[in-house]
């Protein structure tokens, strides 16, 4: 990992005992208080399994799972920030269904010589992603292991409302966006260069994402033709979209339609020689919210229009993605395995 | 990890490409296959969550991670064996409370350099396991890490009934246990000790489980008073259940009650000077069922008495297992974090 000289300026030093030095038990007691019950639960955690209220007769579940090194660095962000990005990115999966979310299940790996505050954290970050929510913590698994995993499983509730699939999206939609894209990814950019003093607000995104998670079900509501969450960039996750529904995703000039995030982005660009179309176009993590209406809907509060949806024909194809008229060049996103 | 001299000969050597050699898009497509949809399933992987139907208007929710090097060590189990193990143990802590596993999720952090054929046995072997209860993998998450962690989320299905509790158990109940004992723990001693050929159905209960998922739901609809899975030994267990229960459970002489597991158990003990009786009591992960039942309700099919519950007294408290009528000396199960 990291040597101690990179740990960002702004983080608490974590000192006090380490895991190794409590058993199983005693971890969890430090852990449970942090853990709000939320208000679907029947049953929460210290039996073998949570008993959850399904009043719709349906559920909907995905899970997504951190790992140190890849997607945090302890030097970087703290135990709370980690758990609240670990629930928030889980969160805004539920709410790109057009569901509101309603508890969480969380299996974590520890190693040894991590502080029990790291881990106090850890459990604060969760429970206060949820708290946003109403969703509870209701059950967990811990390990031993070299590196810290956080893999978190979510649930929501449709309210009695369809699911908002990625296969929706018809040619003549409007294409709409709720919250931000581009600060994490300028927020990690600054961590990178050292220079997390020089734009406090983008790295706060990084650490603690604020996906709007109202607008999942508000779109839903709306009659939203198709929505996901965009964890891995405009451009891919819109690659995507538009592959599920068959349709070209036709964005405007991103110095009109995403103006307010390269309005944000600018100081960090300045400070790293980074390029905030870039950022705005290419980094996930935000966890915005990317959807399609009708042409004649009205949006819900927290979309503005940045798009349409066309046919597919000669010159771009079914699953493209077109920025002010022409293919991006740009980054396209994140790859994992890839050499 | 291990070395290479130390792979258990019965194992088939890895070839092929390896993870890194795939884009996460080409290493998914070649999982896929193998995940069966499950009854229950509404919409699978592919979108930003699954959805689920729950008709009972409650759904049963638990999490368990399996850590390389923790858990297993690939030297000793294939992938196959190792995604089986995964989804067993999970569909076991939904029968403990007497519902019917559904469906599962899935986080995999997986190494650049672990053969992609690992992967698909995997994939297999979670299938596999959720194919025997008509269970789906309904989703999952794919990261790159330094060992293999698998963490599986299970859902469950109480079909109308109330869910199974560790707290139910009354004085005058009778205890009894559905499924193996002592064979995981033998078989993991006798992999330990490079003795796999001398027993091999043992070793293969410790690769590839198969807990008495059906007597769940029937230990539920028999009047069971309280259920767990036996997951860390039945003397720790036990005082788990015991505990929540504010009883002691008072268990027969392992000669007499436990004859059939340590019959099972005593060519392996042979083999490597092993403990029938310390596996039997302390050893987890057949992932039986420990249940209590009123005294006079016949026992359903698959559970066999192995002792009664009684009131805490000046001579054991609260939360004791006697077995023989004594407080046992033996090992009791895991514990993963003290020194």
């Amino acid at each position: 990992m990291a040597r101690v000289t990179d740990r960002a300026p702004d983080l608490p030093d974590a000192a006090g005992p380490v895991v190794a030095d409590l058993t199983e038990d005693g971890l969890l007691a430090r852990i449970f208080p942090h853990l709000p019950a939320g208000d679907r639960t029947l049953l929460g955690p210290g039996d073998d399994a949570a008993v959850l209220a399904a009043p719709d007769g349906r559920y909907v579940v995905s899970t997504d799972v951190l790992v140190e090194g890849r997607h945090f660095r302890r030097d970087w962000s703290t135990g709370e920030d980690v758990g609240w990005r670990a629930a928030m990115q889980n969160l805004a999966d539920v709410a790109a269904m057009g569901a509101r979310p309603t508890a969480i299940v969380v299996s974590l790996v520890v190693p040894g010589d991590l502080p029990v505050a790291w881990v106090e954290g850890l459990a604060r970050g969760l429970g206060g992603a949820c708290r946003t929510v109403g969703a509870g913590v209701v059950g967990g698994d811990l390990s031993g292991g070299d590196a810290v995993v956080v893999a978190v499983t979510v649930h929501g509730d449709l309210g009695g409302v369809d699911p908002v699939l990625r296969s929706g999206a018809r040619p003549g939609d409007v294409v709409a966006l709720a919250g931000t894209v581009g600060r994490s990814a300028a927020g990690l950019a600054m961590l990178d260069a050292g220079r997390a003093d020089a734009d406090p607000a983008v790295v706060a995104v990084h650490r603690r994402p604020q996906p709007p998670l109202a607008s999942g079900p508000a779109a839903a509501a709306a009659g939203a033709t198709a929505m996901m969450d965009v964890s891995d960039g405009l451009l891919r996750d819109g690659e995507r979209l538009a592959t599920a529904s068959g349709v070209v995703l036709d964005l405007g000039a991103p110095a009109q339609v995403l103006a307010d995030d390269l309005a944000a982005l600018a100081a960090a660009a300045d400070a790293v020689g980074g390029d905030g179309v870039a950022w705005a176009l290419g980094g996930g993590e935000d966890h915005g919210l990317l959807a399609t209406f009708p042409a004649g809907a009205a949006l819900p509060a927290g979309f503005r229009r940045i798009g349409a949806v066309r046919e597919a024909d000669a010159g771009a194809g079914a699953g493209s993605v077109l920025v002010d008229g022409a293919r991006p060049t740009t980054t396209t996103g994140w790859e994992h395995f890839g050499r």
